[in-house]
């Protein structure tokens, strides 16, 4: 795991360059994506046999995570990136599971997604062999900058939700560059109309004979994807501590009033206390974020039958734990910081309002509160959280 | 007290329709120093006798407040203004304060500032009955939008700091338009470069002979201008509170998962708590606030000479509570707020976070940790601030 | 108001010598009820034509505050002792009110209750003039200390609720002695069994011709009781941090590792920092207190029929809200004022952990989250809280 | 470990039965320390060839956690008991480690100390091959209830400190029975007056030759009884939540008035969510308590003389930051359980406050301000805590 960390912190490093500016200019992360490519992280979870890395998620969580200290819009794509990636093991066949990790390893594709369901679901008509997908999705994560997208939709006259992996740049599919938030401002995140993309019916993820195969494996979507978010949020507000560790040692000044009275900044009891809080409340986050990466992988990995419905809710309930203490601590991190570098920090140049801003635009994904009734749930009833498309 | 809030809620309706647009354009606010301007709130200390409004501080700081709901910068703008038209009362001799209080009454002029004490001070040199201004002043708030800006310089071969109003539209001061923050964006708190700036000798605040007459009531500049600030920071998160509050009734959607089952985000369990808690929380800061005003205002008003170090102390102390709280309270409404409107309440066009951009950024100005310290060391050793040019 | 404040504190300090020996013996208040009456507390509200104070909710307020600041548990007596005084007032006939007034001013009698409404209700049965209440009461504040002990129970073959004032020593109420909990231990509010207690008719509180005659102002009850717990809250918080500070400035020792090196742990930069931060916490749930004690006191002392739905709302909502603040802050007072005082602060001797005990037993009344909710409710919809019997 | 875990939560239900009971006694804990022995606890760590467990100090943090579940105290004393036991690897010499590991681990002794270094030193004298301790502490925790003493002294005319390990019962030490705090009740922490105990000089803890031979390893002794305290604490926390959790399960009612209308409190929103927000924070602390105990115990196990100061100081700062979330977490817990399970679960009987008050009790063994300086010291400057004896 030692390599990739080290490799991901390299690549941290130079999108760490122009950060600030980039996130200022919203611009369109064609290089970055690029530089994943590059570096190996794009098939970090690929087969070893079409030349990916034959990493676990143990590992790929850790690799978003650093990126997403450097950039939590890059973290996040990468991070969703994984679980596109990983769509066809979570509900494929054999077959196709087979085939899209040979398709995305061998040609280093990047993976983007048009599948919230909170939003309306894109509809499916059948046209022979085929499946034609048609619809608005509001928010299209990373579609833009990829090579393949998945797509999600019902098939006229059912209740049929169809999952299916398409070419990203094609007539079809028309992206309205809308997304315009305060945060993640880089992850192309914005709508998208699906104009006649069609698919051949045995690319329908799970379907033999047209009959979906459920298992239990399928939910895990939803754990995956949230300690994804986990690990993006913990990296953004890791990055958040050493950018103004760092801009504390470089520039802040001891403040010359009031009783203090050190030559420097980084002796005042103010700014060592306020650090150590700091750094204490996000080792303990970081502690348990690892646990559950820790639990998750070995799940996902093992063979997709032996997973119990009491196994992938324990599992779901200790990412919600884990996703909560990010999300508070983070949050305090991206404020407190402040306090602790001074006035001039304040400044746009150094972006360090970046970090809250980001942490805070994804961590609206779903409302906290509802995790923390179902860690409640499961403390005091002993209830597995029922799984859902979403949350 | 009525008729001037209702006039200043006003005057916020109409600085709210664009406000979200001036700050993203970094717009220097004419426009809005003149509707201040129109709607008489810039001479509301003034004397009656020359068209002023002749009210109170304590009204002053409850319309800088409704200023600051709907655009932190202006109500900063408006807070300064107060101060430093009272500078002639705070420094200046009794003649000087009549000629001042005429001068800006009648002209419905607004004040601008250069003088920050933590930046280096302006050199004054004296050439014959003429005192003269050279420097460079790293933060200059308002003073670009002002009629009048006051000067703080020290006077060469001595330890004199001295304070004058001079014109703002003059050669000698120039702007550098390098304001370019995080938050308090319209505020015009750039650098300014003083050259060969002159008053008379007979300007020079306080001084009669060419000697300082020291009053203890000069020091009342600190606690009057954080009440200021402080007054703004509440109308800050008071205008957060609302903006959210209007949003969730308007746009958020229940959440469809999970278990609270309600038709409408307005009857969800964690959003009324969530909205009780900062309510509270922001009513407990404001009857604070409004404590510390209804201490500070009446001290204002009495003749300079009675004040005593006591009286000043104590007001000081509870202004410092005063601003801890609401600076706490704030933040955790401003960062609070996105988790009760939802995800889509992110965008941009919203511009929810201008809040607690607003505040992080001005709450930097001098350390809470160190107000944190004051209030503790009166608590505890009856030890009242020793008064400084700053905090 | 003063005079009384002053009165108060007298009685406080006498309160405060043995206060930690009493709570540790859970000693029945029979003295300490004593020298309330002999202070004229007990008739603080009573008319002055019979010899009582004729003071205003205001004042009985800040009373029972500073009683509370020595003692929780006589804090909590002498509040409810004015809101059962005053029951007649919100539920009789003026002839009752005049009656009753007279009675207990007179002869300075003091009241407790048994009418806890969680509780299941006393039964009533009528015997020709004559109302017969039976039955049981889990808790009964006050009632063994007192003289007068108000009832409430259900009219056998009716819903009708009636209260009744009645004599606390007579046969037919039996107190079990069984009230042993961590706070609030000399409230006396243990069980009591109520057989055969005999009011005539025309005691009935409100009842006319055997029919009550409602008003909105009948419905004050909760908030008024719930700012007498309220004050006593943040009395309990303000001896908590008094009591602190005292050890502190007497007995703290500087720590002699790590860092600051101070002399006298009066002078550390945490001890400095922690009580400042209380104390500034305090003072802004103090000014919320107070500002809902101002806002409920006229209504209070105005005419019955004048008390409209919204503003017996509005102030309920204050009232909500002051509740969350002190409990909070007082909880977070009651136990951070050990790390600032130290590990030996800990000794049983010093009682500091009586304050935490009291605000915490007793701040279980009713569930906080509903509190914040009906807050929340009142924000956001507007909506007021619908009277109940209880909070 | 999981055997070791089991057995000792098998004793930990035992100790559970009447922990409320003997926490109010107040009594000595013979039978429980007698209990700790017969279960194969007391010599966990010692050598297997002497009949120990021969175990790792990551599983003895682990029981110590399991038995504070329990009895707080209880955990404490086993937790001081590994310290102590360890004290001759610590600073001892081989010859005297091997000594006092067969004696302690053949005898199932248990061990006591009087070293508390902000107390005044004991003396020592010489007397021909003999030191002779002279002395009194003020807290001497365990050591009534032990077999064997820790002492620590100056020898009179030097600077030399010296730990000897003595039989507890013996004329010269008497206990004065004085521990009378609010919480951590049974760890018969009283004062304790040596006269006359007399060591030969070979037992002088790492002497040789008259001579301390000193090592980094000896250092070790504050971050591994400082991780003792943290996992006592985690477990006192552990104890608090899950004690809530039954209570609220079994007896807790549901809140009939404002809203939510559920038929059971196990169903309420606000006991869901709050139980979930107290389970995720306690969550975090575990795991960074975890990841502390992990990193200290090989470091233990390991050759003494491979420890570098680096290694001891990094592992030094993270035990400083768990030791920091623990408390805070805990504290938070045994407040806010009571929110959860209501009114009646104040009554002394169920004796829930008692995790609050041991955990409030200990924690100020050395104030958290200075540890979280530490942690912070280490992220802004790098710098590795200085040893003291204490902290």
């Amino acid at each position: 795991m030692t390599d990739w960390i080290t490799r991901a912190r390299e690549v941290a490093a130079q999108l760490a360059v122009d950060a600030v500016e980039r996130d200022r200019a919203n611009k369109t992360p064609f290089a970055e994506v690029q530089l994943l490519k590059d570096n190996g992280l794009v098939t970090l979870l690929g087969p070893a046999e079409h030349g990916g890395g034959g990493q676990t998620w143990e590992t790929a969580y850790r690799v978003i995570r650093e990126i997403a200290k450097a950039d939590g819009s890059i973290g996040q794509l990468l991070g969703y990136h994984y679980l596109w990636a990983w769509a066809a093991r979570l509900v494929g066949t054999d077959a196709q599971i087979a085939a899209v990790e040979e398709l995305y390893t061998k040609n280093n594709f990047f993976f983007g997604g048009a599948v919230n369901p909170r939003d309306s679901d894109l509809k499916i008509t059948q046209d022979g062999d085929e499946l034609v997908y048609h619809g608005h999705k509001s928010f299209s994560t990373g579609s833009k900058v990829s090579d393949l997208t998945v797509l999600e939709g019902v098939l006229e006259g059912t209740d049929d939700h169809i999952f299916a992996i398409v070419p990203s740049k094609q007539p079809g599919i028309a992206f309205h560059d809308d997304w315009d938030n305060i945060g993640q401002r880089l992850t192309e995140s914005g709508s998208v109309t699906i104009s006649d993309v069609r698919v051949p019916w045995s690319d329908a993820a799970g379907y033999v004979d047209r009959k979906f195969q459920p298992l239990v494996y399928n939910t895990l979507n939803v754990p995956t994807i949230q300690l994804v978010f986990t690990n993006f949020y913990l990296g953004i507000a890791q990055g958040a501590l050493e950018s103004a560790l760092a801009y504390t040692r470089e520039r802040t000044r001891a403040w010359p009033y009031g009783g203090d009275d050190k030559a420097s900044a980084t002796e005042e009891w103010y700014v060592l206390e306020g650090y150590g809080d700091l750094q204490a409340k996000l080792w303990a986050a970081e502690a348990l974020v690892d646990r559950a990466g820790a639990a998750i992988s070995p799940i996902l990995h093992a063979p997709r039958e032996d997973l119990t419905p009491e196994a992938r809710g324990e599992v779901a309930v200790l990412i919600a734990a884990a996703k909560q203490r990010i999300v508070d601590t983070g949050l305090e991190i991206g404020t407190k910081i402040f306090e602790l570098t001074g006035a001039r920090a304040s400044a746009t140049k150094y972006g360090l309002d970046r970090f809250w801003r980001n942490l805070r635009t994804h961590s609206l994904h779903d409302p906290l509160p509802y995790k923390r009734r179902e860690v409640g749930d499961y403390a005091l009833n002993g209830r597995l959280p029922e799984p859902t498309w979403y949350t």
